[in-house]
C-alpha cells in the first residue's frame, strides 16, 4: 500500500500553488516496511533534484522543502525503493491524470508528475471587484440610445441591418475577405439608457467589448486608441457613462487591444485613410514603423493569425511600451484618468510577459484598477510560442477569463463528462492557480467568442449551468441578451442585437435570482471550495467559518436518491459529518439542481 | 451593271414596312440587253413566291406586287438569266448584307434576301408621348424623401447602406445566391420632393422601375402585385405622386413584370410568409396553382432562367390572363384607374403575343396610355424561343427600347464600328420597323441594365454621345443619374444612388440643354431621319417640309474638314443640293459634334 493525496492536508501543506520563500510539507504513507522513499522535483524545463523522504514514527515518509527561488511551476513524484531478499525494486508514485490520489507506475518515463504552481505575491483584486456582477457589453449590439433610432456616423461602404431582428451575417467576397462590415448601431447612449436595466438585473460592472475608433462591427482592429468610435458617441457619451455608473456604484472595464492595430489606424494607415504621409505602411520615416514587420514593404508584413486587416504590433518594441502605458498621456493613462476600473487584456497570452508586467505597474499606480487576461486553458500552465507563461505568478494579471469552467458546466449537463471528472477537474484548477486568481477568475457561461448558452445546453438545462456558474468560485459575467434568452452557436450567430421588445420573462427571472443570491449570500462571495461527486451528481461546496453552501447538480434525466456512503468527497473538510447528516435522505429529480444551506 | 436599292425611292416605294393591303413597287435597273428579272419572295418560314419582273421603256424590270395576307416578315431578292450565244447564266442579286444598294452573286444558296416588314396597322403613340423627354427612376437608388431620412418598413433580413455614397453590392451567399438583399431607401415620396428638379432638367415623363411589393431591391420578383411596396410608400403617396405629375403636365409608366413573380409572394408563398395555406407552392388547391408549372412539387418549378427566386407563369394560362388585365378588378385595371400613363413590359420577348396583345386592348380602352416592351434587338425580326415575334406589327407593342440605338453610339464613339457602318444600321432599322414603331421607341443610352454611358464613352464622348441619343428619331429617356454624372459599369455598379450632393455640373449642363433642345426642336420631335456619312464622319439628318437639322459627328481626334465629293448620302433627299452648300468648307475638330440648321 502506496498513497498519497496532495488535495488531503494530511498528506500535502500547504494546499495547493504556494508562495515564494515558502515551504511545502509532504507525507507519503505505506505499509510496507523495506522501503526507500525519494521525492523527485524537476523545475520547469529546467534541473532535476532528488531529495529523499525521511520515515516518521508511524512508518510514513516527510519532507518539508522551502522554495527560495523563482517562481514558476514545478513538477514532482515519488521513487521508492522497496528492498527483499531478492533485490531491490524501483516502483514511482505520481498523478493519476485527474489529480489527487495518485498511482503506482513501474516506468519512471510513464509517471505523470504533480504540479505544483509557486508564485510570487498574492494578486488581491479591489474590493469592488471581489462584489461584482458583470455583464459583457458587444456595443453594436446591445442598444442605440439616439431619439429617433438615428445611426451615429455610419462608416464608408458599411451596412446597417434593415431590422434589430435581423440574423447578423458576414458580407464576405468570393475569396472569404470581409467586403463590408455590419452593424446594427448601438451606441454608448444605449448603454447610458439602459443602466436602470441593468441595475434591476442585479448587475453592478460592465465589461465593454472594445469602443475605441474601429473599422469593423467588433472594433477589434483599433485605428485609433485614443478616440472612441464615432458609431458609438463621442467621449462626452463616455465620460457621462462612466460617471453615471460610478454614481450607481457601478464599474467599467475596457477591452486592451494591444496585440495587433487595424491596417487603416493611424499608426499603419494602409490605405491613406489619415493622409499620404501617415502611418508605417505610408510613410517608412514615419513614427510608427517600427512597431510593425514589414517583410516586403508596405503590403507584405506581419499580422496577427495571418488576418492582412490586422498588422501585428512587435509589443517589445519600447516607442509602442511607452505609447500603451509608459507615458505621461499613454493610452493607459488617458482612459484610467477618465475613470475606468480596469482593462480585460486581449489575446494576453500572445503578449510577452513583460510587456503585461508594465502594463500592470501602470494600473498598480492607481488603487481599485483590476487586470483580466483572456486565456482560454489553465492559465497557471499554458504553453504559448514554445513558452510556459507566468502571468499569474504575482504582479501580472490578477484573474484570467475562466472559460475552463464553461467547457466543464457544458459537458456535464452534454452528458460529455462524468460528474467525477468535473469534480477532480475542478479540485485541479483550484490546486493549480494561487487561490487569489483562483476566486479571481472572470467565469463565463459564454462570451462574443462562443456559442451562447442557450445553444450549448438547451433551455431545461440553463438554470442548472446558471446555478453551477454562480455557485462556483470567482467572479460572474453574463454575456449581453443571455438573460433575455438569445441563442446562437459562434460567432455571427452569438451577436445578435438585444431583443428589447422580446424578453423570455422565464430566462430573465432564473438569471435575476442568481444576481441576486450572489449579492446576498456571503458565502458566495467569499467561501472557500471544495467538491463532491456520487455516479451520478456533482456537488459544489462554498463554505465560511459559520456556514455552507451546498449545490447538488443531477446532470442526468433521473431522479436520484443520495445515498451517503455513495458520496466521495475531495477534501477531508471539518464538517463532513454534519454535511453528511444533511446530505441523507435527500431526492433530486432529473436535470435539474438543488441548494442547501447548513449552519456550523 | 445591276442595281437596286431599297432605301431609294426610284427603286422601291414605298420606302421601309408596308402596310397589309397595300402594294410595294419595286424597280430592278439594268444595262443588259438580254436579260430576264424575277423576284423571289419568300414568306418568312413559310411558301416561295416568283414573280417575273417587267422590262420597261428604259430597259429596267418592273414589277408591283400587292400584299393581301397576314401581316409578318418577307424577304426577297432578284434572280436574273443572261442569254447570251453561249447558253443562258443565272445569277442572283440580294442584299450586301449592310443594306441598301446590294450585290451580285452567283450561288442562290449565298444571297442574303432584303427583308420587307409586313404591318397589320399603324400603332401611332399618344400626343404626350411623341413629345415627352422620359427619365427612368431605380426608385430605391433615387432618393429619401422622408424627413429625417428615416427608411419605411426595411425588409427582414435586409442591410440599409451606411451612406449614401456607398458602392452597391450583392450579398451573397458561397454558392452565389444572393443573401441579403441591399437596401438606400429611397422613396416615392422622395420622387415627389424631386419633382421640381425633374422639370427644371426638362423631364416630362418618368419611367419606374417596379414600385408593386417584392422582396428584392430591384422588386422584378413582385410579391403582390396590387400593393405598393411598403418601403416606398403607402398606395397614397402614389396617388399623390400621380395627381402632381399631372398637375405639372408630366407623365408616369410603370414596369410591368408579368413573366414570373417572386417565390415569396401572395402567388407562390414557398415560405409560408403568406399563411400556411396561400399560394400555390403550399396549397395545391390555391387558385394561383395552375400559373405555375411544377416539376416536382413544391421545391422544383420551372423559374426564370433558372433563378429560383422567380418562379415562372403560365401565361397562356386564362386565370392569369383575367387576373392581369382581363377583370374589373384586374391589375391593369387598378393601376390604370389610378392615373398612369403606360407601361414598360419586362422581358416581352418572353410573353406570348397574344398576352401582350391583350394588354394592348386594356389600355385602348382608354384614350391616351402607351405600351413599351423591353427589347434588346432590332425588334422587327427578333426570334425568341424558336418563334418569328410579331409585337411590332400592330395592336401589340407601339414601342421598343431601343437598345440597338445605344450599341451604335457606343460602338461608333469608341472606334468599334465605321461611320459607313452605323449609317448603313440606322438606315436598315428604320426599314425595318414600321413608321410608328421607329418614332415611338423608347431611346437610351443606359438602363439599370446596363453600365452607365459616362463609363462606356468617357468623360470626352459624352456630350457627342448625348447629341446622337437626342439627335436619332424616337423618344429619349435618361436613365437617373446620368446627368448628374454617375458612372459605373453593369449591375451593381450602375444603381448606385444618386449623388445630391455632387451633381456634375459639367454633366447637367449638357444634359439639360439636350432636354431643351428636344423640347424646341419641331425637327427633333416630328422630323423625318435620314443619314450619311464621310470616311471619318457620320451625319444625322431630321429634316419637315420646311427646315433641315444636321447633327455632324466626329468620332475621331482629328480636326476634319468636310469635302462634300467625299460625302455618301443613304437617300436621294430633294434638299441635298442646298445641303451639300451648306456643309462646303465646314471645319469639325476632334471628338466632337456639330449642329447646323437649314430653312427649306
Amino acid at each position: 500500500m502506496y498513497y498519497y493525496n496532495p488535495w488531503n492536508l494530511d498528506y500535502k501543506q500547504p494546499f495547493g500553488a504556494i508562495k515564494v520563500g515558502n515551504s511545502m510539507s509532504l507525507r507519503f504513507a505505506t505499509d510496507q516496511p523495506s522501503v526507500l522513499v525519494t521525492c523527485v522535483i524537476r523545475r520547469d524545463f529546467g534541473k532535476r533534484y532528488e531529495f529523499s523522504m525521511t520515515k516518521d514514527s508511524g512508518g510514513d515518509f516527510r519532507l518539508t522543502i522551502p522554495f527560495d527561488e523563482e517562481p514558476g511551476l514545478y513538477f514532482y513524484h515519488f521513487e521508492i525503493v522497496e528492498s527483499s531478499d531478492l533485490g531491490e525494486t524501483r516502483r514511482f508514485y505520481g498523478c493519476s491524470g485527474i489529480g489527487g490520489e495518485g498511482l503506482l507506475y513501474t516506468d519512471e518515463n510513464d509517471v505523470k508528475p504533480y504540479q505544483l504552481t509557486v508564485f510570487e505575491k498574492e494578486d488581491q483584486a479591489p474590493s469592488w471587484y471581489r462584489e461584482a456582477v458583470f455583464y459583457q457589453i458587444f456595443p453594436d449590439r446591445f442598444y442605440n440610445g439616439n431619439e429617433n433610432g438615428q445611426i451615429n456616423h455610419p462608416k464608408p461602404n458599411s451596412f446597417i441591418y434593415g431590422r434589430k431582428t435581423d440574423n447578423p451575417f458576414y458580407v464576405k467576397e468570393e475569396n472569404g475577405d470581409i467586403a463590408r462590415w455590419d452593424f446594427f448601431g448601438g451606441n454608448l447612449r444605449g448603454i447610458i439608457k439602459k443602466i436602470p436595466y441593468l441595475k434591476e438585473l442585479g448587475i453592478n460592472a460592465i465589461y465593454l467589448n472594445p469602443i475605441f475608433s474601429g473599422t469593423s462591427n467588433h472594433r477589434y482592429d483599433t485605428n485609433d486608441y485614443l478616440k472612441i468610435d464615432s458609431m458609438l458617441g463621442r467621449q462626452e457619451d463616455f465620460e457621462e457613462l462612466i460617471q453615471l455608473l460610478h454614481q450607481e456604484k457601478m464599474h467599467l472595464i475596457l477591452d486592451g487591444v494591444f496585440s495587433h492595430v487595424g491596417k487603416n489606424s493611424l499608426y499603419f494607415n494602409i490605405n491613406g485613410d489619415y493622409g499620404d504621409d501617415e502611418g508605417a505602411a505610408k510613410n517608412p520615416d514615419s513614427p510608427y514603423f517600427d512597431w510593425f514587420k514589414f517583410e516586403n514593404y508596405p503590403f507584405e508584413y506581419k499580422s496577427w493569425w495571418g488576418i492582412k486587416d490586422l498588422p501585428e504590433i512587435d509589443k517589445d518594441n519600447d516607442s509602442f511600451r511607452n505609447f500603451i502605458y509608459g507615458e505621461k498621456n499613454s493610452v493607459l493613462a488617458k482612459w484610467n484618468a477618465l475613470g475606468i476600473d480596469g482593462w480585460r487584456l486581449d489575446v494576453a497570452d500572445e503578449l510577452p510577459d513583460s510587456f503585461i508586467k508594465g502594463i500592470r505597474e501602470n494600473l498598480d499606480s492607481y488603487s481599485d484598477k483590476i487586470l483580466i487576461g483572456e486565456i482560454w486553458e489553465d492559465a497557471s500552465n499554458k504553453i504559448s510560442y514554445g513558452k510556459r507563461r507566468n502571468y499569474i505568478l504575482g504582479g501580472s494579471l490578477q484573474a484570467a477569463m475562466n472559460y475552463p469552467f464553461r467547457d466543464l458546466i457544458i459537458n456535464l449537463l452534454n452528458g460529455h463528462r462524468s460528474s467525477q471528472d468535473v469534480a477532480h477537474q475542478l479540485m485541479t484548477l483550484q490546486e493549480n492557480y494561487p487561490k487569489d486568481i483562483f476566486y479571481n477568475n472572470l467565469n463565463n457561461l459564454g462570451t462574443h467568442d462562443t456559442e451562447r448558452i442557450l445553444t450549448m445546453v438547451g433551455e431545461k438545462n440553463l438554470s442548472v449551468a446558471l446555478a453551477m456558474l454562480f455557485v462556483l468560485p470567482g467572479i460572474h459575467c453574463i454575456y449581453y441578451g443571455d438573460e433575455a434568452g438569445l441563442s446562437g452557436g459562434k460567432d455571427p450567430e452569438n451577436r445578435k442585437y438585444f431583443p428589447w421588445d422580446n424578453i423570455s420573462p422565464n430566462v430573465y427571472n432564473v438569471y435575476k435570482s442568481w444576481t441576486q443570491k450572489r449579492l446576498s449570500e456571503n458565502s458566495l462571495k467569499y467561501g472557500e471550495f471544495s467538491t463532491f461527486f456520487t455516479d451520478r451528481l456533482l456537488g459544489i461546496l462554498r463554505y465560511t467559518d459559520s456556514e455552507v453552501f451546498v449545490e447538488l447538480i443531477n446532470p442526468s434525466e433521473d431522479e436520484l436518491n443520495i445515498e451517503v456512503q455513495e458520496i466521495t468527497f475531495l477534501q477531508n473538510l471539518k464538517f463532513l459529518p454534519e454535511l453528511k447528516k444533511l446530505l441523507t435522505e435527500k431526492v433530486i429529480s432529473g436535470k435539474t439542481n438543488l441548494e442547501l444551506k447548513m449552519k456550523i
